[in-house]
């Protein structure tokens, strides 16, 4: 390709995605296409020749993103969003045209500084020691393997602890890594949804007395069905004691800790072993990054360093990290540029801000909610940013479904806004993860609205 | 930020990246920093306030960037380089600018769609039968992971069987996935590097004998030291008759296939259980892109599914591919993108084209070192595009650190060219590593030429 060329598409490019940003919220917050027709618009056989960029271009814009879920949307509240921010954009941006690797010190210097130094803000953000140790990798899933992996060299195999709302991925991961089923004791919680401090005791006493080895739990900062916060102090006395690894999942909750009201609510998670935050979620970053933080210094490479012969040009000194000790990838996209450029640009008082006034917005949902007690009832308050509430009265869908999914599905169908249905203790509910800075009061009465209006249909769903 | 700023922004961006592309001939390969000067130009106190954002693209232009190897330079002949090609950042730019994160079928139908037709377009490049599935993770190391998660879902536990020179992320894989070091033979390979089928059947024969269950071979398609392939259709066979899965670790050498040349190298790849190729190497993708092939529809799926309450809105039908289930990953960035418009762009042609010169190249470079018996011995000939030769005749260093070492740092230290140093059957060599179509036979000549000219010099070393 020319260099004009080049130059002229990554314009048009850039133009395609500012205007994407600018009027997301004229557009629909999620869309679903067809596999029929997707497979028809973008399928078809191996190409073989070279084919106009433009068309490529078109087909990207108008029918790929087209349909999804925008999760930078205003109005998108569903799972948990991902409101990614231009700087942030930007820094990626530049760490795709110019290739970053960090994966050995010899060959990454400076992106791996980045990678340290942002690694070292996070840890400062959570309030943890000095010299505790981090990793950036593809998002919550694979930073919390990558922490439990380490749990694991430390203390050897044993029984992990989770709770009946710890996110899926732990389980999958624990499995994954060869832990026996048997091994995974799922704890109850309590009425908040939180982890039952005496059930973890009980169960933890249980597997003693039996001759087991408890090896760690894992505590929630922000439980995707609720943002509920395991009580993570009592947690970590606990851990103390009997010689557990205090493993805090924080993927989607753990940034709000760096705001004032966050820090309350996320009390006790810098005495995690190891802690796991998203920056593509509440750090407002593009999909992608999940970031480990490991208290005890030298143990990430303890678990994964490696030593081929293919690699000893780039072993290095002491002070000079090699990434690619730090988890399972060697060859490690430079994730970091893209967080670094953020901070950097924004500043953390920003963020600070940011994250706060999705605090109230949620509130202000909840208040909503509970303005409205003919239609809706508020099952957990706004915790984090999510809030869950329910029909009220009770109604059945002609079809026999549960309404809330009814209603959830019907909204996403409009393309206006996304919300969530889920099952809390056996009672469906609708659900709200409010974490995008962007959102305004008028989108969330207007999406409560829209769902209001909804009601009256169900009987022909 | 304002509209026009963000335009101008990503414009900027745009420009230097295209400058980089365009220049980088004249910039160094490969410079590397040090930790004290780094970090105080990348580092300091958590940034509060907001940043110049000009100032911060200046530090990551001119500071971090450039002190990095650039996998994309033509004379980086280290490890494996990741030549990527512009249609490949363009795709992956829009990805990031419209945060595209392929997880459910309802929330990224037209991206899933993507991913699926692009991993399809793999499978038939890869002369895969037509139900095989795909998923695309973060790199190599990854994929073999999720295909070797696979292998253990089907047929369970047992004995893995890897070579001498198979790569490391494999071991590291299967140590993570609680495999007993007992449970991972190393089968010696023969003079050409490759597993010698006579050791793994001896082997093979000995754990049924002891009443071990064999389960899997790695097969490496393009061995990172030399490039070697190991001979896959007898291996394939002993799968066959004894039941075991054979993952085939084509991560940097199994793009070739798609050439004439390289699938005469490579043949039988296609007869594996489970391939991994990386489009970040030889398809000319920006890091960050394992393709993982497995031939057995639905196990990806029975390995990985999660069905949590939270995610009961999207879970949709069996056309409605749900990426999440198809490996560790929830949120995953979407990595098709790029891969598709890359492959819309150029056209499978001008790929082959393009890797077929990279053979050609590496030939031409093996013919220079034997044209220079005086100073170069060739070691190992050029396959798939690596090459391996010692200096002639035996030369000491003063250091008694090893001469090829030496020559391969003062090189990079020059920044002129990479290449590596390894160690093959406890003989140190140097090694090329020739896969990036922007190399000219010039950079391959003066190369050679500069690392001649440092012989002299040992003795000072």
């Amino acid at each position: 390709m020319s260099e004009s060329q080049m130059r002229a598409l990554g314009y048009q490019m850039v133009d395609k995605v500012v205007d994407h940003l600018m009027n997301r919220q004229e557009q629909p917050a999620i869309h679903t296409g067809s596999p029929t027709e997707l497979r028809s618009a973008l399928g078809g056989p191996v190409p073989l020749e070279a084919g106009n960029p433009e068309e490529v271009i078109r087909l990207l814009t108008e029918s790929a993103f087209t349909h999804m879920q925008h999760g930078d949307h205003p109005r998108y509240f569903a799972r948990v969003p991902g409101p990614s921010s231009f700087a942030a954009i930007l820094g990626e941006w530049f760490a795709t045209g110019f290739n970053v690797n960090v994966a050995s010190w010899l060959g990454s210097s400076g992106p791996a500084t980045l990678e340290l130094v942002v690694c070292d803000w996070l840890r400062q953000l959570m309030g943890m020691p000095d010299r505790t140790e981090g990793v950036i990798v593809s998002g919550g899933s694979m930073a919390s393997l990558t922490a439990m992996a380490a749990a694991r060299t430390e203390r050897g195999p044993g029984i992990v602890y989770i709770s009946d709302q710890t996110h899926a991925c732990i389980r999958r991961g624990l499995l994954a890594m060869g832990f026996p089923p048997g091994d995974i004791r799922v704890i109850p919680t309590d009425d908040e949804f939180r982890m039952s401090i005496q059930e973890l005791s009980i169960a933890v006493l249980d597997d003693c007395g039996a001759g087991r080895l408890p090896l760690m739990v894992v505590a929630t900062a922000g439980t995707t069905n609720t943002g509920a916060v395991d009580p993570i102090p009592e947690i970590a006395d606990l851990c103390l004691a009997s010689g557990m690894w205090l493993h805090v999942d924080g993927a989607y909750g753990a940034p709000a800790y760096i705001c004032p009201e966050g820090e309350q609510l996320l009390n006790g998670i810098n005495l995690a072993d190891s802690l796991v935050l998203d920056p593509h979620k509440w750090l407002f970053q593009p999909y992608g990054a999940g970031c480990t933080l490991v208290r005890h210094p030298g143990l990430l490479a303890d678990s994964f360093a490696i030593n081929p012969e293919y690699l000893r040009d780039v072993g290095g000194d002491s002070d000079q990290v090699n990434f690619f000790d730090r988890s399972l990838e060697l060859t490690r996209q430079g994730r970091a540029v893209r967080l670094w450029t953020t901070l950097r640009t924004y500043g953390v008082h920003r963020i600070q801000e940011s994250i706060q006034r999705c605090l109230s917005l949620a509130r202000y949902a909840q208040q909503k909610i509970t303005e409205s007690p003919e239609t809706w009832r508020l099952i957990t308050p706004a915790q984090l940013g999510i809030l869950t509430f329910r029909l009220q009265p009770d109604i059945e869908s002609a079809s026999g479904k549960d309404v809330h999914t009814q209603l959830a599905a019907r909204l996403s169908e409009s393309g206006f806004a996304a919300v969530s249905s889920t099952t809390l203790k056996g009672q469906d509910v609708l659900r709200l993860c409010i974490i995008n800075p962007l959102t305004t009061k008028d989108d969330i009465n207007e999406t409560l609205e829209r769902l209001a209006a909804f009601v009256p249909l169900l009987s022909s769903f």
